[in-house]
């Protein structure tokens, strides 16, 4: 008989809904994940802010820290698993001390990594440890692993994603009830989809620090959040929401990054997408994320992005990653090995949709076509609709064009005397 | 400074699209794979049938092997690259020589792994050697790596696919297009879309051997293709694909395995699936996993399922891994340990789709109603066509009921005599 295999011991710091998915895991599969990673994966301590707290799990057979930081390096701990979220402070520094510790980590913290991702990759590939996030990017969607292994062999020429499953819901929820964005927006708190911070789901950010993870891996470059042009989707009208539609779209706030000639483009804005396209019939809280690679093609996966079991099923993936002793660098290649990005000063050519209310009156529609062909942006197809006011409706999809010369046609049309209120512009992404 | 990493160095047999395209990737990315893996990838030798046939690459740096077995054990070759296909002969002599010289694997045969997994595995596991086929099962789509990796802290529930193209080109265009299936059998002929022998497709084998795979993973079972109920799409009519959209459906050829409490379930068949879900609306020879794991729920993966770039990406992302060293057994968990599958005698109960050709008289309904209810079949929805003739189209969407059920219910319905011709039972799966 030989002897039997060595656990791979985790602590874990956070307890809410993720963190029991991950002890539920933990406990209900311990022969499973026995057979499949060759050694048995245990739990020797948690931590959580309330000890007091009643929780999903029986938690009595752990040790329990109230410091994640002497959690994270308490000896009989191999993977610190860090579930508590928040880019600075403890979740921070316990990871910090984890590495220096010699643990490998395993966190759900796309703000940690979109903030820190270079300097705790460094620490890591110095230490000889790992850093795993899969949790970190549309929840149970093995993207991470997707990108750095199975696609590895492509030169990655576009990631695009909905990656924010609130924003996702509202937007489509919008649509489907007819119902103004600040009705949903305070039904989504209502059910406790938001943020306490909302503006991180729909001011863009929470999917930006995701965007830009995929974009350190896809392209090679260090995680740049802050090159990330981030527009959230208070903008959003169910006007255009229902416009949109007339036209064969759907508003979805989507991710894309991408490496051009003048360098890395990462956007997280509201876009129009065809209506027919997977992301276009992508609705309520699920994720997408869309790889194209120069020789795979484009490749879609779909899934739930949050959650209790999506999101413990990824930080699991991870484990027993480590638990099988598959290592790789944070992000795929050494850290020191990231170029710097440049970012890209204008974003790629792509038609737009544009809505604006027109002044009724003879030569109204001429007006705006100049204005328009003046900054030379030129109309693909234009729709305007009835109205019993004096201002009429009007939509515009343009030719590919840049959003500098967008903006451009914007600032021109009031001159025109012919349109009412300030016209909205939404890039039209080509998937 | 330190020594520069060893090369890995690959020896291909097999110089189809697919092998090409191999070749086209290490030498148009060598700097990118070098820094993702940290080593060099290189060709040390090549084998073909035929060496005089004109390639779209230039081979001439590699070493020319007539004999694959010879390519196969060659001292300078680290990974044996296996694109010859079939599941006698060179192929696997060249893979089990392989094998024994101490080398891994890397094949998109899936032929061979469904007739020889688990003897390969065993093989492979007890020479420290790995076997991997990511291009064997839906193209570029990392299905293998995502089920036995990503999701491997979920018990898996389903595994469900649309995974021959050529297949759904065939529906997709027998719908579009209006046409008969012999008809666009005959264009995919002509297009090159179908196998040597049309069998492989359009009789469900190629996408049975790809399920029979993924069932071995998802469930820990030894691959047993043998288990796998296989029927092809030469009887879905053209009426069938009309109906079944009047009815809110798409007909696939869906490939499904489930561990049920009958044992393990595996289908190869024509499914309706609804039209607006995910696999409902895969159009023409684009491929769809979708796994369903207790913890994760549903994940949907979608791409190109042939040719020679997602293929060869595939077959790279293999390589790749075996150059940064990871490393597992073929089937997610030692082969030794795999289970014997017991196959289910009876397939889950699931709503049917019936089309038979009503004789027009009075009480003819109700003798089909009878005659289902008779043999424990409910009907959910029932519409009848209007008609020229003397007999006119039924449909019926029946409740959950078993294949049993149904097939009694069909043999019955002759004897009613207000039955034309034979009724078509197919599947809907839930999905």
């Amino acid at each position: 008989m030989s002897a039997p295999a060595q656990p791979l011991r985790l602590g874990i710091a956070g307890l809410g809904t993720v963190g029991i998915g991950v002890v539920k895991i933990v406990q209900r599969h311990a022969e499973m994940l026995t057979a499949r990673t060759g050694r048995p994966v245990t739990i020797t301590a948690v931590s959580a802010r309330d000890r007091t707290k009643n929780r999903d799990a029986d938690l009595s057979a752990y040790a329990w820290e109230t410091d994640p930081v002497a959690l994270a390096t308490r000896d009989d701990v191999d993977v610190f698993v860090e579930l508590m979220g928040g880019h600075e402070g403890t979740a921070k520094d316990a990871t910090i001390a984890a590495l220096n510790a010699g643990k490998d980590v395993v966190t759900a913290n796309k703000a940690l990594l979109a903030h820190h991702g270079q300097e705790l990759a460094e620490l890591a590939e110095g230490a000889g440890r790992v850093i795993r996030y899969e949790a970190a990017v549309a929840g149970g969607i093995p993207v991470i692993k997707s990108l750095t292994e199975g696609l590895a062999g492509n030169a990655i020429r576009r990631v695009m994603g909905v990656m924010n499953g609130t924003c996702n819901y509202i937007l489509t929820r919008m649509e489907t009830a007819g119902l103004p964005y600040d009705t949903v927006f305070e039904e989504a708190r209502q059910l406790g989809y938001l943020e306490a911070d909302p503006n991180l789901d729909v001011g863009g950010i929470d999917a930006g620090h995701k965007l830009s993870i995929l974009a350190a891996i896809a392209f090679g470059t260090k995680v740049s959040f802050d090159n990330v042009v981030l527009e959230g989707i208070g903008c959003i009208s169910i006007d255009d929401i229902r416009r949109a539609a007339d036209m064969g779209y759907k508003i979805k706030l989507l991710g894309v990054a991408q490496m051009t000639g003048r360098g890395l483009e990462q956007r997280m804005t509201p876009c129009l997408v065809p209506a027919a396209s997977p992301l276009g019939q992508l609705q309520g809280g699920t994720n997408m994320v869309v790889i194209e690679g120069d020789s795979v093609g484009q490749i879609v996966l779909r899934g739930a992005g949050a959650g209790e079991g999506p999101t413990a099923s990824a930080v699991m993936g991870d484990v027993l990653d480590i638990a099988r002793g598959l290592r790789l660098p944070t992000f795929g290649q050494p850290a020191t090995s990231l170029a710097d990005p440049i970012p890209a000063a204008v974003s790629a050519p792509a038609p737009f949709y544009l809505r604006l209310q027109l002044v009724d009156k003879p030569g109204a529609l001429a007006k705006i076509a100049s204005a328009l062909g003046d900054a030379g942006v030129s109309i693909s197809r234009m729709r305007q609709y009835g109205h019993a006011d004096t201002t009429a409706p009007v939509l515009i999809v343009t030719h590919k064009t840049t959003r500098d010369a967008i903006d451009v046609a914007i600032a021109a049309l009031p001159g025109t005397g012919v349109v009412d209120g300030a016209p909205v512009a939404l890039r039209i992404e080509e998937v």
